[in-house]
Order: C-alpha cells, then sequence, then structure tokens
C-alpha cells in the first residue's frame, strides 16, 4: 500500500508534468504560426484573420514581443470571464450546458469535502484502531479512513448522517442544475431563430405502395391526415454510394496538390509514383498526370452516378423530411401516432440538417429490433469478455509466439534489446490499441443500432462507454480480476454477499484511484490544452497542401467536444467522490481540483477552439442526470456492503431506505423535468407561430426550406463540414434584430480574445 | 407425498363437488322465480320480462314442466353457440376479448399437453432411476417426471429441445393473439358510434390564476393553443360529499320501503325501531314516521349542497373534460404535451363517462409522486410481511389470549365444543378473512395512486393482485415458508443459487399442485356459475323492498368479470403450466381442463348474466400478454435452476439463450402493437371525422356533448349506475342503419336464449 511519502510524490511528478504542458501550450499558444491551431473557432467565426501585418518575415512565424511571454497563464482569468449568455450565443447551448457539468462536480463536492474535512476526518483520525494493530502495513491515508474506527463503535452514526447528508445533498445540486439548464433549453429554444428543423418531421418507415411512389405516397398520406398544415415534403436519396465517390475524389485531389507544390518547389524533376498498393510497388508513373487522369475518371463517374440517383426510382429510400406550415403543425405530427400500425409512418423531430446521420434513415422495424438485439448481446460481451481476444493477441505477441508464427523473423527477434523490448511493450500494446479504438467501437455500434442523428449517436455511445467504465475501470480496480469473473462472482454470490465484498475493499483502493485522478484528471486534461495532434497535423497539411486562404482554412482542425467519451469519464469523477465521501475524504480534494481545473480548461477550448459539428440545445442532460444518480446509488449500495460488515446494528435498514428514496428522486425529477428535453410544447409553438406570423407575414416558408434536407453531396459536395453549418448565419431571409446583437456581442467577445 | 390414489380420491371429490354444483345451477336456474338472477343481461336489454304468463301462481315460481329438468347440461352448448361478433356486439369487446385469454390457454396448451405426454412422459417413465432408490418414498406421479431420468443422462437433451419448443410454441401463439386482438380492438373503435369520449380530452392540473376563474383559464389556453378544434368544456365540481348524502338517503328509503311493506302485509301494529346505533338500542319510535322525516331533512340538506356546489367556485377543481370539433383535434389534444412544464395541463384520453373515478381528478403532480412511492413500499411490506399483522391476530385469537384479554368469556370458552371450534377455526379465518379482503385492499390502494378511470383503476389492481399471487401462491407453496423467508433467503443466497433451490423442489410440488388445480379451478369455476351469493341477496331484497317492476330491476345484481381479481388467478395456471409442462407433463391436462371448463362457464355468464361497469376496448391485453411473458421467462429460468443440479454440462449456457430471447420478444410485440392499445392514430380519427361529415353534416355536436360529463349525482342522481351507461341506445341523434343490424342481432341472440 501506498504511503503519504507516496502520494506526494506522485502528486509532485504529476503535477510537474500538467504545469509542463501548461508551458508549452503557454508558449505555442503565442506563436503567430500556430494561431489557427490554437484561436480555429475565431477564424471560423470571421472575426480573426491570419497575421498578415507587415514586418519581418520572422515575426509572421515567431512572436519575439518577449513581454507577452510573462504572464503566460493569463488565458484562465479570460477563459472565465465570458458571462454565459454571451457562451452560449459564442459557442451555443450544448457547450455551455457542457462545461456546466464540471461546475455541478463543484457545486456537489464543495460543501461535500469541507464538511467530510471538518467533521469526519477528526472522527476517524481519533479512532486509533490501526494504531493497535501492528501486523497490517496500512498507510497514513487509511489513518484518516473510516478503517480506523473501532468495529461497532458509536461513531458510526455519524458517517451513517453524513452519508445521508451528502446524498441530500447532491439530489438538491441535482434538482436545482436541471431545473436550470431546463429552463434555460426552453429560454434558448424560444429565442431561436428561424429554423428549417422547426418545421420538419422526420418521417421514416413510408409503406411501399404498388400504385405510387414514395414521394406520392407521402405527399397523398399527410395532405388527408393533416390537411391544415402540410406544406410540402422531401424524398431521402440513397447517396451513399455517391458520397463515398465524392470522398475518394477529395483524397485525390490532395494527392495531386502535393504532388504539384512538390513540384512548383523544385521544377526541375517532375514527381513519380508508384500505381500498385499504397505507392509501394508497380511500374513508375508521373504522378501528377496519373492523379489528374483518376480524378478526370472519378468526376465521370460521379457524374454518372448523381444522374442514377436522380432518375432511378429504387434510389429514393422509404423515408422522407415532412415540413409544415406552422411549428405547431410541426409539434402535432411530431407527437402522435399516425397510422395504427406503429411500425410505419413512424415520426419524429427532424435533426437539425448538419445533425443527420443518413446511412440510417431506412431501416425496417423488424430488422431494427433485430439490431438492437444483437448490439446488446454485443455491449455485453464486450464489457465483460473483452480481455479474452486482447489475451489471445498478447499470447501472439510475446517472443515464443512470434518466432512460432513467423519463423523467418527469428534472426531479428533474438537480438537483446529488440527482445526486451517485445516483452516490455508488445503485451500492453495490444490492451492500448483497443483502449484507444473502443470509442471507435462503441459509434459503431451505435449506428449499426440505426439512430438517425449524429447527437442521438453520440448519446447512445456514452452510455455504452459509461458501462464499460463502470465495470472495467471501477468495479475491476475494486475488485481486481477481470470483469468476467466479477460476473461470476456477481452470479455465484449473494446480492447481499456481493455488495459486502466490493463495499470491504473500497477504503483499500482509495491511493490506487487518488494516483489515478492526478494521472487522468490532472495531467491529463492539462495535455488536452496543448492539442498535440491538431498541432502536428496542421503544420504537416500547412506545409504539403495548403496553397490559398481557403487551403489553410480547410487545413484546420478545431476539434469539437466529443461528448462520447469525455462525459462518461466525468461520471467516473462523480462516482469515485461520492464512494469515498463517506469512506476515506482525503480524496475529495483532489477531485476538486480535476473539477476546477477541467472547467477552466474547457472553459477556454469552447470559447477559443472547439467547433460544435451539431446543436440539441443541451438533450444530453437528462442523461448526465441519470449517470450520477447511478453513481449515488451504487455509492449508497458499497457503503450498505461495508457498514454490514462493521457491526453496527440497523445500519442496514437505516442505509437501505437511502437507494429507494434516490431512485425515487430520479423518477420525481424524469417525470418533472424530462419532457422539456423531449417534447416540444404546443403552447411555445403557438407563441413562435403568432409572433412570426406578426413580423413576418410575406414569408416565404416552401422556399425558405427548399433545400434543408439535402443530402450534403448534392448540395456542394463538401462532405465534412456540411452546407447548413449556420443557417441563421447564411440565412438572408431572416434580417431580424437579434442577428445584430448576435454581431456585437461577437464583437465584444473578440475584444475579449484580443485581450488574452 | 401424495400417491396416484391420493390424486386419484381427491380428482373424484372435486369432481363431484364440481358436478353438484352444476346440477344446483340446472335446477335453479329453471325455477323463474331464480330468473332475474341467471339472466340479469337479458332483462337489462329489455329482451326479456318477468314471466307473467296466465295459469297457476304456483307456475310464477317453480318449474312444473318436467321435461325441461332432462337435458341439464344443454346450457354448455347454447354458451358456445354465439359467434364471436355477435358476442362482441351482446357484451362488449372486453368481455369476449377476456374470454378469449381462456382460448390463449388453450391454444397454448393443447399442442405442449399433446407433445409432453407423448414424448417426455415414455422417456421420463423409462428413466426408471426411482424405482433404483428404496430410501425415497415417491409417487407414481414421480416417475413420470424428469426426477425419474439419472443425473447426467443424455436423456436430458430432449427435455431441452422440448422446453425450446414450449417457448416458441408458447410466443407463436402469443403473437398470434395479441395481432388478433389488436386488430379486432381497432376495428371495433373504427366501427363505434359516436361517443363523447371520441371527442372529449381530460385536462388534469390545471394551473391556478389569480385573475380568472378555472372555465375561464381553461377556455382561454385551449382558444389560444388549438384555435382551430376547440370546441367546449366541462369543469369538474367536487360533489363528493353530495354523493355520500344522495347515497345515504339512498339506503334510508330502502328501510322506508322495508317498513312499510311490512306494515301493509301486517296493517294492525305499525312498524317501531329503536332510535340508537343500529337500532340497537335508544328509545323506540315509529319507524316509517321516522324515515319519513329524516328523509325530509336530508333531502333538505342535499339541496343546500347542491347549491354550495353551484355557486361556490372552492368547489369547481382544477380539472376539466375539454371537448374538440373533431376526433382529430381531440387525438391531437390528448397525444401532445401542452406547456413546456409538464405537470400542468396533463391531457390524455377522456374515459368513457362511466368510467370516470371522480375522486382523483385533481391530484397535484407533486403529491401524485409521493402517493405511488408510499403505496410502492406498501405493496411491497403487503406482499412479504403481510404474515406479521395476521399471526398477531392469530396469537389473540386463541384460548389463552383471548382469556387474557378478555377475561369475562372465560365461562363460555371454557365450554368444550365452543374450545375446539375456537382452536381449529379462528387461527384460520383470520387468514380467510384477510384473503377475502385483499382484492378491496389493493384496489384502496389503487385509488390512493390517482388513477381516474375504474378500467385502469382494475388494471393496476391486478398488477398487484398478481405480484401477491405470484410471490405467495407459487413460491410459497414451493419454498414453503413465508414470503419474508424467501426474501431472506433470496437476499442471503446467490442469483444462481436461489433459482437452483426453488428449481429443485418444482418436481416434489406437482401433486400440490394438481389438488390445487382440482379444488380452485375446477370446483371453485363451478360454484362460480351457481351464483349463490347474489342469488340469496336476491331473494332478500325481492321479498323485502321490491314492489315495482322497477324496483325489481334495481333488486338484479348481474355483477360483471372482475378483472383485477380473476385476471391474475388466470395467470397462475399459465404458470404452472409452463413450470410443470417439462418438469412434471401429467399436470398439463388438469391444467387443460380448467381452461376448457372455464371458458364455456364464463362464456355462459357473460351471455346471460354479466354486465360490463365500463368498456375499455380490450385496453387490458398488454398486461395479460406482459403476465404470460412474465411466467414464461420464471419457468425458464427454474428450468436452468432444476439444470445447474442435474449434471448436463453446457445446459446452463443453452438454456440461458432463452429468457433473453423472450424478453427480446416482448420488447419486439411491444413496440409492435402496444400502441394499438395506449393511443389513437391521427389516421383513423380521420377517417371517422370524414365519414361523420359525409353523413351528418349538420350534426349539433355542443348540444350533444352537453352534458356528457357531468358527476352522476347532477344527473338523475342514480350512483349505481351512471347515466351514460349506453348513450348509443339512449341517444336520438343517432339514427344509423348500424343500429338496426344491432336490434336484429339482439334478436338472434334472444332466439339463442330462448332455445336454452
Amino acid at each position: 500500500m501506498a504511503t503519504l511519502q507516496d502520494i506526494c510524490v506522485s502528486a509532485a511528478i504529476n503535477l510537474l508534468s500538467a504545469f509542463g504542458f501548461l508551458l508549452a501550450f503557454a508558449l505555442l499558444r503565442l506563436q503567430p504560426i500556430n494561431d489557427r491551431v490554437y484561436f480555429p473557432k475565431w477564424y471560423l467565426k470571421g472575426l480573426r484573420e491570419s497575421p498578415r501585418l507587415s514586418g519581418a518575415v520572422v515575426s509572421k512565424f515567431v512572436n519575439l514581443d518577449f513581454k507577452t511571454y510573462i504572464n503566460f497563464l493569463n488565458w484562465m482569468p479570460a477563459a472565465l470571464n465570458m458571462p454565459e449568455p454571451e457562451l452560449t450565443d459564442h459557442a451555443g447551448l450544448d457547450s455551455t450546458v457542457y462545461i456546466r457539468i464540471y461546475l455541478l462536480g463543484l457545486k456537489i463536492f464543495v460543501p461535500i469535502t469541507l464538511l467530510a474535512l471538518l467533521v469526519l476526518v477528526p472522527v476517524n483520525f481519533t479512532g486509533n484502531t490501526l494504531d493497535g494493530i501492528k501486523d497490517l502495513t496500512f498507510s497514513d491515508i487509511d489513518k484518516l479512513s473510516i478503517s480506523n474506527v473501532q468495529s461497532g463503535s458509536n461513531r458510526f452514526w455519524v458517517h451513517l448522517g453524513m452519508s445521508y447528508f451528502f446524498s441530500f445533498w447532491t439530489c438538491y445540486a441535482l434538482y436545482h442544475e436541471y431545473k436550470t439548464i431546463a429552463s434555460m433549453r426552453l429560454r434558448y429554444l424560444a429565442s431561436e431563430k428561424r429554423r428549417p428543423d422547426q418545421f420538419t418531421v422526420l418521417v421514416k418507415n413510408v409503406p411501399s405502395d404498388p400504385d405510387e411512389s414514395v414521394s406520392e405516397h407521402v405527399e397523398h398520406f399527410f395532405c388527408v391526415n393533416h390537411p391544415d398544415h402540410y406544406l410540402m415534403h422531401q424524398v431521402v436519396y440513397n447517396a451513399n454510394s455517391l458520397a463515398k465517390l465524392v470522398a475518394k475524389k477529395k483524397s485525390l485531389q490532395n494527392w495531386l496538390v502535393y504532388y504539384q507544390t512538390k513540384h512548383e518547389r523544385n521544377p526541375g524533376n517532375r514527381p513519380i509514383k508508384k500505381t500498385g498498393y499504397c505507392g509501394l510497388y508497380g511500374s513508375k508513373t508521373d504522378a501528377i498526370d496519373y492523379y489528374t487522369a483518376e480524378i478526370e475518371k472519378l468526376t465521370q463517374q460521379e457524374h454518372e452516378e448523381r444522374e442514377k440517383v436522380a432518375s432511378d426510382p429504387k434510389a429514393i429510400m422509404p423515408a422522407a423530411f415532412v415540413s409544415f406550415k406552422t411549428r405547431w403543425g410541426a409539434a402535432v405530427c411530431a407527437q402522435t401516432q399516425q397510422s395504427s400500425n406503429p411500425t410505419i409512418w413512424l415520426t419524429e423531430w427532424a435533426p437539425q440538417p448538419r445533425d443527420v446521420y443518413w446511412d440510417n434513415l431506412a431501416i425496417p422495424y423488424v430488422e431494427l429490433s433485430m439490431r438492437r438485439l444483437l448490439m446488446a448481446i454485443c455491449v455485453f460481451f464486450l464489457t465483460f469478455f473483452f480481455m479474452i481476444p486482447i489475451a489471445f493477441v498478447q499470447s501472439l505477441a510475446n517472443i515464443e509466439g512470434i518466432e512460432k508464427n513467423l519463423p523467418f523473423l527469428r534472426p531479428v527477434i533474438e537480438k537483446e534489446y529488440i527482445k526486451s523490448f517485445i516483452q516490455g511493450f508488445l503485451p500492453g500494446i495490444a490492451l492500448k490499441i483497443f483502449l484507444i479504438m473502443l470509442p471507435t467501437i462503441l459509434m459503431t455500434m451505435s449506428k449499426i443500432e440505426g439512430f438517425t442523428s449524429l447527437s442521438s449517436l453520440e448519446r447512445r455511445s456514452a452510455e455504452k462507454y459509461h458501462l464499460f467504465i463502470l465495470v472495467n475501470v471501477f468495479l475491476g480496480s475494486i475488485i481486481t480480476g477481470t470483469a468476467f469473473q466479477q460476473l461470476h462472482k456477481f452470479i455465484h454470490e449473494s446480492s447481499g454477499q456481493f455488495t459486502k465484498t466490493i463495499g470491504v475493499s473500497v477504503p483499500m483502493k482509495a491511493t490506487f484511484f487518488i494516483t489515478y485522478i492526478m494521472v487522468d484528471g490532472w495531467a491529463g486534461i492539462a495535455a488536452e490544452i496543448v492539442r498535440l495532434v491538431p498541432l502536428v497535423m496542421f503544420h504537416i497539411k500547412n506545409t504539403f497542401l495548403v496553397k490559398t486562404e481557403q487551403d489553410r482554412e480547410q487545413a484546420m482542425d478545431p476539434g469539437s467536444l466529443d461528448f462520447a467519451t469525455s462525459e462518461p469519464r466525468i461520471q467516473l469523477y462523480f462516482l469515485l467522490g461520492l464512494v469515498y465521501s463517506v469512506i476515506t475524504p482525503v480524496l475529495l480534494p483532489f477531485i476538486l481540483v480535476f473539477f476546477a481545473f477541467s472547467y477552466m480548461v474547457f472553459r477556454h477550448q469552447i470559447i477559443n477552439v472547439y467547433d460544435q459539428k451539431y446543436e440539441s440545445a443541451a438533450a444530453f442532460w437528462p442523461h448526465v442526470h441519470r449517470r450520477v444518480i447511478i453513481g449515488l446509488v451504487i455509492s449508497q449500495l458499497l457503503l450498505m456492503g461495508l457498514f454490514s460488515t462493521l457491526g453496527v446494528s440497523k445500519s442496514t435498514f437505516v442505509l437501505g431506505v437511502q437507494p429507494i428514496l434516490t431512485i425515487w428522486f430520479h423518477i420525481y425529477c424524469k417525470g418533472r423535468f424530462e419532457s422539456a428535453f423531449k417534447k416540444f410544447s404546443l403552447q411555445d409553438a403557438m407563441v413562435k407561430d403568432t409572433l412570426e406570423r406578426a413580423t413576418d407575414p410575406n414569408l416565404n416558408l416552401r422556399a425558405y426550406l427548399k433545400d434543408a434536407y439535402v443530402h450534403p453531396v448534392f448540395n456542394g459536395g463538401d462532405m465534412e463540414r456540411p452546407v447548413a453549418i449556420d443557417e441563421e448565419e447564411s440565412n438572408p431571409l431572416v434580417p431580424t434584430r437579434r442577428r445584430n446583437s448576435h454581431r456585437s456581442s461577437d464583437a465584444s467577445s473578440e475584444a475579449t480574445v484580443l485581450k488574452i
């Protein structure tokens, strides 16, 4: 077990590395050449341009003004300065609410930490049980934990009371946060400008009709069943193969540009390319000619495919985006059942155009439920048995395995340093690669499940990832064993015994989790701000591909908040905090540092870097809420398990009431707030409609909606950044006053960022 | 353990008692004096009248035509003769679908029984394990069960295969039944005549407004938010105390009539009554004068209360029945969210007027969720700890307890025969009284939970009763021990161990359940048809209260299908059949007899006796389906538990797939069919609206709906049979052709019944 000294050393190392990252960030950030890596958001908003000031060439790349280096941490107050409403204007509600998760962490844990340190630590420390035991090795940390109190002592009632208070406080904070965010969402939706998705409903599973095309069928159905409200519809084309061609063409164009640049810099010899796979073998040809010809060919193919999709009735999928004359009509259609057969004419609110996941729009009902079953089974096996294939790869990747399977490599491997490298590194790397690929695997699974918008895909993946972290990181670290062994234990032990087993080992793992928090939560977050991968990628692209300002624009990779992976990670900290709040309170300050530091870093990133792919108006909050509740219930059950071994009579009964109340609280909150995130009330719709009729009586809605839901390949062909990225910005029909205020707030944020 | 002989004796006794009941029924049924007890349905329909034929006075009371006695079982074919569509016309869809539950039982278990008897019984019988064991007492039944097969034998694979086949067949039958009933329901709803509830939505939790009354607030809200569809609304008055007065008056009137009749028969002396509690003590007065005065007083009070309710704004509850111009408008309002605050302006389809449970219309959201939590806890304690108060009562009710608590009774108790009566009977009677009162207790709990219609109250109570039966009858009989001990076991044993424990004891309990089926399922059902309690009650009322034909009409108690208690009982038979289908197949024929016999009896009762209190158009089917699935999953888990002790390798894995597939099947069915029972599609609403506009363009809907949702006390004051009992019959506005066909089918059913 780690002693206090070990913890201190570890803390020092991690603080140093975090400090190192911050320093690197401070230096890199000030170089004009990196400006597009660290402030892409402002470039995308058109509020910042590449430095083209007169002066030395050097100053275009390197910052020579040494005064700016002095206060290298001054980004921190700047990040905190922007007020919340402005932040919402600037980066969208999703981002604002996302960083409120960290704020929620602070709200929950600051009072808990104070109370725990003031009350529980003295109670534990004066327990003096561990001093009496000579045989066991215990750390100084354990002296401050619940293990230091004698079994059966009345002091435990302090812990019980604190547990109730902490649960109450957590619920109270959660309730208020839910309420705030629900009203933020409603206000945001109410103040939103006109957007195509407000009038549009996605209709899936249009039944086939022998006499009518899909388009006619949709038209007739909605004319009959929504006679006063139906406006128009857009069918969905199956443009997946076309999209592939477009993507391929784009990659070839990049290569062409690369070779052209190469040729320009060295006009003497024309670049050469091998025609085989990946340019590794085959006959040599002139690269520029080769790519020009290939692109020519692809353009031809693309043209044919385009015509095919447009003319072939089979390319029309049995789904459509149906638009209504009013928001009220769309709200009605999205919330009601159209046909008595609930597997056809399924309606739901259309996602934002840029949020649509086009591949999944046409999955029949039966197939969908099969897919969900299969994926549920896959998630189960992935969570509990993922070690099996990895162990298999690891067994192949050791010295004997390689020698046996690839005997011709033997002379190389036998060398001492290579051998040690393989033995020390390869087994770990298999696991590491799996963990890096895990979010992609989970996202693929969610895609197979058939969700139709990027936002719902991310929420679904987050759910899976949360389960994985819960089982493999949290429980796995506590019970030490593979998830499969835990499962075995879970089945073969009684549920009471199981929680007892875990509950008892929780206090012993406190030091492990403290180091985990420092590595993953402190240094990891500091690494995030340096943006190493985008930095390198930008400079590579900048060197080889960029010719015009527009190219440079495209070379930027602002990235975005990755809800699917980062939210479940935050949840682990909530869980750790709640579990250890009563058991080992000294862990809490480490968690506080994590929340505070992350809040600052991500606020900075949201203001200056990230560019969200979609805006769901905080639709993810019910998930965040539910997972914190799950963490709370787990902490309560583990405490019950632990207490059942401590000889406090009646404690099981007293503690048993807690999870019931917590679950009831969750159900109550769900009924109270969730519909604000799932439905759009007719009253709100009516208010917006009335307002619009008053302000803009001559609006031609049909023209406005005409091309809103067209597959991005038909609409400029830019796959990566679909057209409708900011309808409100690009739409000339809506010259409202709000836009001006938006502009002015942008200007003030610009002022903010220039001060940095 | 019971031997084959014991079973035969028990079967003989139960068959005889069932036969006795049938004989009694056959004799009683033919007496004209009992005609209103055994054919009330026809009287209510106006198709049968009291025998007033000329002839001897005796023949008005006793049937002297001895030829009719010969074929005393001829009601059976008559009960089966009426075709299903006619039955639906005659008794409503609820009743038709209810007896289809028995039919479903037959559909599931006839093939299973045949296969099990042909395949599993020979396999078991030739297993010959029990013959080898001399020490154990085992019955002949056990020789036919799975216990007779040697541990680890390959014969078990036959059982595994059969288990899969049985599960598959059950799901197949369930799927088809769900499909059929969903389409029956949709057809029924589509062919329904105009009814107020089709146009009406129940709005609960109307927020209070300082400037407006509830009525104005509702009017304004719906005028604004459903401008094209809103028609009118009716506020809900809090008439609960008025209803109490009316009920009290009615009971006094009954007494008045009783004494008047007494006086008429014996004009010499006027009846006397004591004025104290229950007429047991106090000064004597003239009974007729006393009741006349009391009724006078109550009528005055009632009048005052009526005026108070009508004028006091506080008597208006924050709920309203809002009607729309079209069914489409109502469907939209019922399915959408009105306000962004999901705890106000809650809308749901209005129940039928006679289905409304008026007391629960005004419960605030927070209180509702508190009540649900409390009731959930109560149900838990009731299910698992109900033995504690009963044991307490029993401890009081033994000899020593009575002597100690009520010492003055000692001389009476000490007598030998009274002593033995108390010792043998009293402890049992406490449990019996509890079990008789249980449905009422559960119904009260459901009422506290705040459901707003009688049909939903019954469905909710059925859910609770099902849990109770599952835990206390099924599991209780198998593990033999109180539910509390089971709970203890469940918590302290691993889940694997728990199913194992139960699984192993299942085969040993087969004989017990066979006798249970015969007592409860055979003789119990036969007793149902005799209607002993209504028979006695009718004759008492007939003697003392009845003066006119109308009084006689009121003295009838047709009763109704009691879904809340009888459906969970059927589910027990499904569960037993599914559990024992693989383990002890000889139990299956007994279940078959139960289903067939019940089907016949209840079909007869529905045709001739029961008068449903409401019509929910088979809204209960999803519950029935879910509970059969629960039974199926339980049977699969128990089989897993049993097999894990039989030494068949891999069996756990093979059987473990079954529950997963079953649960998936359930989810699939839910998605596929459930909405047909919960929602009303806009397409169907539109079709009905269009049809009505074409057939009846001048309909004055406002007049039609004017008094539809008025509390029954304001509407004639007959509390027991609310006005709107058959709107389609009493409504002069709808002279459609269908009604004539209805009449003619009634006539043909009359022909059917007259043949009996």
